[in-house]
């Protein structure tokens, strides 16, 4: 854990330092290739380089932190699955056998799973896979934002700083790229109408079928982030404010995992629309965050675009995913690896005796 | 080597049975997680279970074979590089010095170049690792399609057979995937004279700045492949006949290996603008070809796009590359692998005791 205080994080947080970035584009104008020829490639090994201020980045050391809770929320009929559903995945991450963790493998990064706040108990000692969980429960399962905050202030503060000691304790073990996770029944209404409040979007664009609810349920999830905003008036220049009021436990702990990444200097790639609502209430607190950010793929949640424009990232990937727990982070965690081994393993021009056009 | 004929193996190129895509679909659909929530992710896994004929596909061992060739057609002034950038490119590949050899490796990949006709000439046995050089030197580079054919109808043959062979001794070796690359000065000019006769596109949205032309370079190659093509007038209807008269080595090599993984029923990613030329001209022997092909990314060349909607085929990647060499389809490879282990490691609704919504 940490002694700092959030207000200490905030202020501690740096921009990328700019020269790293032409001192790395000047290697890539060397590379034996025409001008910046792999594209994106490029951009994203820069950006490590400036992260991690060399011009020798590594991203081999991986993790993805799955961030768990539950909502009050999910009592207004706003999701496909019932919230049991939460712990029961939870321990499936936990045994290994979840989208996550097959992707994770394939990735090369370890999965590890927080109880930010889920209605069950799971015991570190007495579940199988248990030493991957960590345990932050704030509480178990927010309250209801249709009648009032989800949460108190303070333990939107907590779970910020449980997020942020995690990733903390991670990087201090050697991770170089973080991954985020999620996992919450109901968890896509707190995040649409998280996005709708920061990025000034309508309920309307932001809210979609999450696991798959259907028209009439689509109607209702719509109107009851509707009638939350309007009881709940959360104040969008007031990170905290927001995820205290129509967040959840698991999206403050995302949003310390991105604070993490922007402190230490370490890449952090979010996921989908759960993901992303964590990154918007880290941005609003600290919008320099965006700079160690990555968006792992643009999740099918129509909202998604929005928020990933707002944060002003391109997503990697797009191929039609929509599940959380972290994937779409994971897998493009396999692309940024391969750029920055472009960037170091590509010959120059000089070394390879060709000679450039 | 082979003793097929290619009508023999025209013949024999089969569709994939659609029962196998039924099978894996029911498989899918007990993955623990909402309905195909991977999106894309499920139907690449899908597919591999069609193409492999087995619910259980790997695609652990990979290959991508680099097909090298020269282009009478620089001689025009239509590339920003000098055709000597062919062979010392081809000794980059064989340094592991390369693109496509920092992102094989790291897709865990093979590297294989084949010489199909440069004007170069490398000695397996002397050339720093030659190993992976093989030699079906079809001709020192074809001839200018702006004065006739780009070589004779017999070399065309010679040329997909060459690639048939290469292909055919890898799968054989236990490779799973293979990936199509090139690399051959200039050759974006005859892949968008293919990609125009075959497509029926004009030769002005097919034709790009390739490695980096300038305004009156990019009029000059345009006005080139329209002379071109008028000059030799290929046959859309007979793809030996195009690949003859404005194609080239390397790309009826790159057709042969599209239709070895068709016969041999194996995945073949293909890359960029002109391995997608390649596969038009395999494309245009035998439609069925597209059962067995993916198309690894969308390249930045403008004439890219039109071929992959020709082929009924969706890009996995597009973050702006376009380097050839096979980078984009080796990138793709990862994605690929991941999807199949998702398929074959996420635990079933039963096995995780999760009660699906």
């Amino acid at each position: 854990m940490t002694s700092l205080s959030l207000p200490a994080i905030l202020a501690a947080i740096q921009p990328l330092d700019r020269t790293w970035i032409e001192k790395a584009r000047q290697r890539t104008a060397q590379l034996v290739m025409p001008p910046r020829a792999l594209g994106r490639l490029h951009d994203i090994a820069e950006q490590c380089c400036a992260i991690q201020q060399t011009l020798s980045p590594s991203l081999e050391h991986k993790a993805v932190v799955v961030m768990a809770g539950d909502h009050g929320i999910a009592a207004e009929g706003v999701s496909a699955f019932p919230q049991e559903v939460t712990g029961a995945m939870v321990r499936t991450f936990l045994a290994g056998g979840a989208g996550i963790n097959a992707i994770a493998r394939h990735a090369g990064a370890r999965v590890q799973v927080v109880d930010m706040g889920m209605a069950a108990t799971l015991d570190p000692q007495t579940t199988p896979g248990g030493d991957q969980l960590k345990i932050s429960k704030i509480a178990p399962g927010t309250a209801s934002f249709a009648r009032g905050p989800a949460m108190a202030r303070t333990q939107a503060e907590a779970a910020i700083m449980a997020g942020f000691a995690h990733a903390t304790d991670l990087f201090d073990a050697g991770v170089q790229m973080l991954g985020t996770g999620d996992m919450g029944i109901a968890n896509t209404t707190p995040s649409a109408a998280i996005g709708a409040v920061l990025t000034g979007c309508t309920v309307d664009q932001m809210t979609g079928r999450g696991t798959g609810v259907d028209d009439a349920g689509l109607a209702r999830k719509i109107a009851v982030i509707t009638d939350g905003i309007a009881l709940n008036r959360p104040d969008p220049t007031d990170g905290l404010d927001v995820l205290a009021k129509v967040g959840g436990f698991e999206i403050g702990g995302i949003a310390g995992l991105v604070l993490a990444g922007a402190y230490h200097r370490r890449a952090v790639v979010i996921d989908g629309f759960i993901s992303t609502a964590g990154a918007l209430i880290a941005h609003a607190l600290c919008p320099t965050v965006a700079d160690y950010l990555f968006a792992g793929h643009q999740s099918e949640e129509p909202g998604h675009a929005l928020m990933l424009h707002h944060l002003g990232l391109a997503p990697l990937l797009s191929l039609g995913m929509r599940l959380g727990e972290g994937t779409g982070g994971a897998m493009a965690m396999t692309i940024m690896e391969g750029a920055v081994r472009v960037f170091k393993e590509v010959m120059t021009f000089d070394q390879a005796g060709v000679t450039a056009g």
